[in-house]
């Protein structure tokens, strides 16, 4: 290129930015979005913007505030990550271009949200005051509002967990205080979303998660044993109660952390998910919700992941045994390794089609690449204090 | 804008176009690439290239060659379409740009192909003159040639049918001649592929499909009745037959169409398949690989595909009932709607959550576009004679 041409190319450059200020999708170098990502930097309140097909990250994103406990979802095109902050902050992030592109506080203390089937709508769930708050994906201009006022807490807003996503563009979420859960149904008119409660679901219902298929809500409880189940397919059926023994127990065994139900491991009928406060993953069958087996592990499981193949599972733990990966072989049901990142190993997220995983590591400010085949290390990237990672092609699923 | 700007608008389009040739990442308008996808045009070798948030065209790109039954994957960037004709022709698109990148004759007739776990390697399965190629998805050029000559076939090379990628980098496919299927391992050497072969797994496989899980490699059989199946969780254990009962049957009843195997639908531990000449859904359980049922349609089913959320499959039929699509409730294995979009229904494909099925109506000269909760019809897509249609999403997905 000549001089002349650079000075177009500056000139351009100019125009670009120009553009990219009066229309949104912008103009710039091009690149697909299936293979980026980004993972939380919870005290700096910072992300690092990832590349999984290079192994890199792409560059730090600042200015999202409190995110501890954070979580994302991404756009349906693959564009956008929906950022839920622990302070109430809703941030819209370009992944094209590691910008912030919207960014409001929703509430005062939220804890996650979920993105409707068709992608116009984003949900926060809100510890304070309380309730959901549903926004468009567009703008973030507020759709509707649901307190989550119920008879139970006489007439105080609740604080709502386990948001999911369902099919029918329905979110479904639990009231923490309340002992419910809600079915908000978006298809009809979304600024007056159709609520179906189920009350007397169990005490202090702390998290949940759709599985895959968007078939089964599982809601996990802190205020007794057991899980509340709601089949989306069939809901006029109501919530029922299953594995009466799971949960702390009578004893209640110290518990250093309940773990995240976000994402079960399930293949075929089977679901694997983390004993509380015991050292091992417990084997479900889905389709008699019966307990039909348990898996000795290090610790107390925090997260229990299937790679995408379903073929092994991926374990961490709660302190003290948080320095620690261990992974299982489905058909045996046996340890096939265990791996020692470091300490406080607080998420992993598999590249889609599974063939890395990569692995927080958040005392030693890292994020780990793992070869899922040989268990090789094959990658590392700096990061300070990381705790999520979340790739885009959760654009494509449901329940997340 | 003023006209200067119009001016300058101009002379970066140009930049970019010359950038562009440059430097193959190129500079353009931004978007994501997650909501994008391309209908075949097979009768004039183009393609509708789709953006399935607007429900639109974005355009038609031309050039491909003969495009008879020819299917597409995707790079895990999302970015780039690797197009398999008929005629041997394979042709690496930019769905950010709408152009062709890239395009060989890899052989004189071809079937189809994949994309390795990783996303490296191209494999295509070739009639003329039969065996396996595989190329790099960045440049094209062949990194390995697999020419499946066989002894049961004397030396000659056998067509390939029934590609799928499996976890581990390793490609799975079939040899109608020679009745072999073959399992190329290039996780190690991929210029040298580690080939693993399994004789005698029954008369002329036409067609096969790796599960959603990666587990199950499963070939139909044109030449005898059943299921040759591979458990790619224990390939040591070997092919074993299923199903004897499964295929045209003693009496050879007419068959309009060999069903498509691509995509199974499988729900928890059942798998609904097309009947062979047969007006029926047949319904396996895939943990014991018998028969469990059967479900009665409109013909001769030849796609039985399961929505995203595994609630419903959707399904079309062969002459003289390819006017028609029929829906199936998966929990009471009852038909929920009848359509009848028109003549020649060749293939569905839903958006990657599930929301709407776009389905290609031949004749009709129209892609239309349903919302799979209400049945209704949301869009329509002119197109000249389309038949498969592909989601980038599928970049995210094993066996596809």
């Amino acid at each position: 290129m000549g001089p002349g041409s650079k000075f177009l190319s500056a000139a351009c450059l100019l125009f670009a930015l120009a553009a990219h200020a009066a229309e949104p999708s912008g103009f710039g170098p091009l690149r697909g979005t299936g293979d980026l990502g980004i993972a939380v930097e919870r005290a700096s309140g910072s992300l690092q913007w990832l590349d999984t097909s290079k192994k890199t990250s792409l560059g730090r994103i600042e200015g999202l505030g409190d995110l501890s406990h954070a979580s994302a979802v991404f756009s349906r095109d693959a564009r956008y990550a929906f950022v839920f902050g622990r302070d109430g902050g809703l941030s819209k992030i370009d992944v094209l271009t590691g910008k912030i592109v919207k960014r409001v506080i929703q509430s005062g203390n939220a804890i996650g949200g979920a993105i409707s089937q068709d992608g116009r709508f984003i949900a926060a769930a809100n510890y304070t005051p309380g309730g959901v708050k549903i926004f468009s994906t567009e703008t973030l201009e507020l759709v509707a509002d649901i307190p989550a006022v119920s008879q139970t807490t006489g007439g105080k807003p609740s604080k709502v967990v386990g948001i999911e996503d369902a099919p029918g563009n329905r979110f479904v979420f639990s009231l923490f205080d309340a002992g419910e859960i809600w079915l908000a149904d978006l298809s009809e008119n979304p600024a007056q979303p159709r609520i179906t409660r189920y009350a007397n679901i169990g005490r202090e219902p702390y998290d949940a998660l759709v599985t895959q298929d968007g078939r089964w809500y599982v809601a996990g409880l802190f205020g007794e044993n057991g899980l509340a189940v709601l089949d989306l397919w069939n809901p006029e059926a109501g919530v029922k109660r299953v594995l009466g023994d799971y949960g702390r127990g009578e004893e209640k065994l110290p518990v250093y952390k309940m773990p995240h139900l976000e994402t079960w491991a399930v293949a075929g009928n089977l679901a694997f998910i983390p004993g509380v406060g015991r050292h091992e993953v417990v084997v479900v069958d889905i389709s008699s919700w019966q307990q039909v087996g348990t898996i000795a592990v290090a610790g107390q499981p925090v997260f229990v992941m299937a790679e995408p193949t379903g073929r092994r599972l991926w374990v961490n733990f709660a302190f003290p045994d948080y320095d620690t990966v261990q992974v299982i072989d489905v058909p045996s049901r046996q340890i096939v390794q265990t791996l020692k990142p470091g300490k406080a190993v607080l998420h992993m997220e598999f590249t889609p089609r599974g063939e890395q995983v990569w692995v927080s590591v958040r005392d030693a400010n890292r994020i780990d690449i793992y070869d899922t085949q040989s268990f090789a290390k094959v990658g590392e990237i700096a990061a300070q204090e990381p705790s999520g990672i979340f790739f885009t092609a959760r654009a494509h699923r449901l329940g997340l």
